[in-house]
């Protein structure tokens, strides 16, 4: 016989043992809920495409990145390294059987080879919404609307939306002289957060000189008021500009729905990506701010323009389902991992095994989630190793319960066994334990 | 501007559009709720693993089908081919922090890169379901009876389980002195299905000669009687042999369930891969025999040979989903693929945008998953939209209807208004036409 192969994974990959899996399985079905609320709807692409195709707009930094080999025909395939690319490509293939604005959400994962630091792995589960082919308020007001109730959802209820207008940003670039450099420029101020003002302050000089360096931290500078944020926008770039109005009609829009305190208008939010031309927003956690955006997105003039001669507009956001996981984590707010099973019926006599199948199927067509035990260990044993999966309940039927067709109920947190029930009776004690 | 990249798929991979990723979601999220009525967990294991330990004990053939190529730092590294070997790497790892005996369900994709035929992908979602750590017929009832659950969930009623025992036979290759051939007879048996009996007959003479050739071909023989089935395999390898005991012992439990008819005693049945050791099954859906099996599975005796010296021994089964669905599609009951939206909210006045949004979120608070239209089309395009999109009911609310604070309510199906009704009066309309 051959030594064992040592079983490990690759450095910057993880397994998800069941206490984390429920945890992340929870999640994303709450999330898929709140799609459904609004009318989104599911799609799924493949994991391997053509290089090509998942490298089309990119540059240096995702080809470095990118997992990408020959395939068995000679093709240069790569997985993908987000769900944004694959969705351009999917709509400029399947427009003509797609029902336009088209509402998509897709929950997958995705891999980049980047060194993996504290909470960054080389595979990784992104969750994405978007609607494509409308451009009005209500669209991007949806789009937040969704990021809310996803949170809420969530049982997080202490969020900031960070919003801005990359068009607002840009005028005022252009009345600067510097629209040609908005590019490295909205790069840099997006870093900001990331390396401290006064790095950020250094950068911006050396681009474009002390004098407009300081207009635009000017521009970008925190304002602790909605109101005064827009007024302060309104005062620099003129009361008749397009974006700042796009943006006060969003904000009237959360004002109606007493949703205002979860939006912060905050011009130095610019997402790097370019594809971004019109409103922007980061999602920051109360209390893991420095663990960064959870949610992030925005609004994009054209997304399939390497694909298609045709445009398509849109807006979208991007949920990090394993940056939130270690949030939650981060605040001690991990929601208890036990599974949910709710009842454990443990093995007395094996010879009435064929019974405690049959009582199993009884309690699941009531709704229960029910788990019966194979071995015949002693009933103190069969029950620590209840408490271990946290099945808060048994029901427990020997040979003389069986005799004379009754069972035992027993409360794990109490400790408190209740005896001669018929199965009705049970269910109606199980029911009242279990709060169901 | 570069000429637009060709939107293209490689060739055996496939986009999921929304009518076809509502209908695979609905059915895992059916599976994971019997997975969970049974006490099953989930976990997860990386798309991405070390070439190495992905192919431990596979032979050739696998080696060919494999996605693998060297990563960044040069490590050969694959893409999973099925969801067994990373369990079983999973257990020898993880070992000390799991709650024995561990019953996991996983469902995720895998990658082959085979020749795509009808049917056959490159890449397709597996779900599999497993005990470990027991050795009982209660655990192998189990997980037959999660079978049947499954299909049930699924609206499947029609179905055989076709169940033999790997010991069984061998004892009897055994009894004719063949016991040395098994594992090529095996293979030879478990793809009579698909070659027909002729060739099985002429490949397995070439192999142990015509004689020993007919005593196979009896053993295997469909008997159509589950109760002679078993009394013929007793007739042969003796009243006492332990398998067909376990057999007989399985049966008696479905019987006790009233559930015998879905199971059907077949000595033909294999399962060609070597880790098998005891009971094995494969899952046929009436009308849909020549598809194959579309759950299979049974019992090893140690999985984690490869990864580690101690042992553990388990049943388990795995349902092809993307088959499955294929199935479903033959048979011609694909359900509905239209979405979950029950109430559209079409824009009549675009200066109520919030006002909408706002009524939005009152359906939704009551439990209604609600679209809210985004641009001002003429009423009867939104309403074509709608009905695109599958949506039932409509909310209308126009200048007039605001200004009386009313809202009017329009069934689809039948094509009729309700017309001035206050929003809690819609609310009791809509639930009446959706019947919620």
């Amino acid at each position: 016989m051959k030594s064992p192969i040592e079983p490990k994974l690759l450095k910057g990959f993880r397994d998800f043992l069941p206490e984390s899996e429920i945890v992340r399985k929870s999640m994303t079905r709450k999330l898929e809920t709140v799609f459904e609320q609004f009318g989104f709807v599911p799609i799924d692409t493949p994991a391997i495409e053509y290089a090509e195709i998942l490298l089309g707009k990119s540059g240096g930094e995702t080809e470095k990145q990118i997992y990408s080999w020959r395939d068995q025909g000679g093709r240069r395939v790569a997985l993908r390294f987000d769900l944004t690319v694959p969705f351009a490509r999917f709509l400029a293939q399947h427009r003509p059987r797609l029902v336009f604005p088209f509402k998509r959400y897709h929950i997958a994962k995705v891999w980049r080879g980047e060194n993996p630091q504290a909470g960054r792995y080389r595979e990784f589960m992104q969750c994405d919404f978007d609607i494509v082919g409308a451009d009005s308020v209500s669209a991007d007001a949806e789009i937040l609307l969704v990021v809310c109730r996803s949170f809420k959802s969530l049982r997080i209820e202490d969020f900031k939306i960070h919003v801005s207008h990359r068009g607002a940003l840009n005028d005022f670039l252009s009345s600067l002289g510097i629209a040609d450099r908005s590019a490295d420029i909205l790069r840099l101020v997006d870093k900001s957060r990331k390396i401290g003002p006064e790095k950020t302050s250094s950068e911006l000089a050396a681009l474009i000189g002390p004098e407009k360096t300081d207009s635009i931290l000017d521009f970008i500078s925190f304002v602790d008021s909605n109101e005064l944020a827009l007024q302060k926008m309104a005062g620099i770039l003129g009361e008749d500009n397009s974006h700042v109005g796009r943006l006060r009609d969003v904000y009237a829009c959360f004002r109606e729905l007493g949703m205002a305190h979860y939006l912060v208008f905050d011009p130095s939010i610019t997402r790097g990506l370019d594809y971004y031309t019109a409103l922007v927003f980061e999602t920051f956690v109360a209390g893991a701010e420095g663990m960064g955006s959870v949610c992030s997105g925005g609004r994009y003039d054209n997304l399939v323009s390497v694909y298609s001669k045709e445009k398509l507009s849109g807006i979208g956001g991007s949920v990090g389902i394993d940056r939130l996981l270690a949030v939650i984590e981060e605040l001690g707010e991990l929601p208890s991992w036990k599974g949910k099973t709710q009842i454990v019926i443990p093995v007395v006599d094996e010879d009435l095994a064929r019974y405690y199948h049959k009582l199993a199927e009884m309690l699941r067509s009531e709704g229960f989630n029910v788990e019966v035990f194979h071995e015949k260990l002693k009933l103190a044993a069969q029950f620590t190793l209840a408490e271990k999966k946290g099945i808060p309940c048994a029901v427990i039927v020997g040979g003389r319960e069986r005799e004379r067709n009754v069972v035992q109920v027993r409360d794990f947190a109490t400790r408190s066994n209740f005896e001669n029930l018929s199965v009705p009776e049970a269910i109606v004690k199980l029911k009242g334990i279990l709060q169901v």
